[in-house]
């Protein structure tokens, strides 16, 4: 609904705003409860929207939720560096997510449990769209297994950030936790 | 109820067996299902127990689910070795358990926010029973923060092979996985 009186550009930085709104309001509930049991009306109450501009950006609740299921645009900024300096990029991606935006890119693959099939598709999502990809760029022996225990690492560091709340590591500069942790990635990496 | 033909120590070891039984089922439900709504029949059912022997060895739904919710005994497990060893056993101890037993010592936290104000209670016990248990042992600047970073890649590790089902990581010998991951624990621990 823009008014004829907002420039367009104002008017889609204000769409740009409300879609993430309402991302971010989907994945809260997904992190919570069943896949099922989540109404369109309980993701527009959340993001303070109403459900038909749900309908609107996202279709409908199946497009919407098979949106925050995937990883595709999260596997792309995530994985945007050169092999030899991914692991520091990596884990400043994850920071940076967390601490400037309140999400992270693959943190939302521990609640597969919750969702019963449709938790099948975000770990055949994950697979494809964030291990295989990574995995594709290595080289040596091992690189699946290499893969997996890379991404293992940024899962943990997100985990330890935004649902078990590690004190010290919400507390430090990002700089110093790239220093100390960036490293243990990279060995997977180019070992 | 033990059959007076039962010698004491299988009748202990079936007791056990129990005991495990019932936890494993209140684990599983844990990280599918909101603590207010499982009832301990439904613990029960998934046991293959009936709801009395639940209340014989562990009194009642809460002290089970605040048992659930306790890492004290996993700790002791997973803490286990001198310093300059524990990134190896940790690695071992978490791929172990998941081979071996289907449960992982740490993965749990990572249902925190399903269980709101007992998710506080899983955060609490967390770090006071696995980070800080660790970071008192280590030496050198920034413990406190590369305890958490530590037990970060041991929850990396566990999501990485029960939840997302890594497949390398599942085919892998426990030996090749403590090879390649265990230095990137260590390096926390003494850098």
């Amino acid at each position: 609904m823009t008014d004829v009186s907002t420039p367009p550009a104002a008017a889609r930085r204000d769409a740009e705003a409300t879609k993430a709104a309402i991302l971010k309001a989907a994945r809260h509930l997904l992190a919570r409860h069943a896949h099922t049991d989540i109404t369109l009306k309980d993701v527009a109450e959340r993001a303070g929207v109403s459900p038909p501009l749900i309908l609107k950006y996202f279709g409908n609740k199946n497009t919407l939720f098979a949106g925050v299921m995937s990883f595709d645009a999260d596997a792309q900024d995530l994985l945007d560096a050169p092999v030899a300096e991914l692991g520091a990029h990596m884990v400043r991606h994850i920071l940076s997510s967390q601490r400037e935006r309140g999400v992270d890119p693959l943190a939302r693959i521990v609640f597969a449990p919750l969702h019963g099939e449709h938790g099948d598709v975000l770990r055949v999502n994950f697979r494809t769209q964030v291990v295989d990809r990574l995995a594709d760029r290595l080289t040596g022996p091992d690189a699946a297994l290499r893969a997996e225990l890379a991404v293992g690492t940024l899962v943990g560091l997100g985990v330890m950030y935004g649902i078990a709340r590690g004190e010290s590591l919400r507390a430090s500069p990002i700089d110093d936790v790239v220093r100390r942790y960036g490293p243990a990635v990279q060995a997977q990496l180019t070992p």
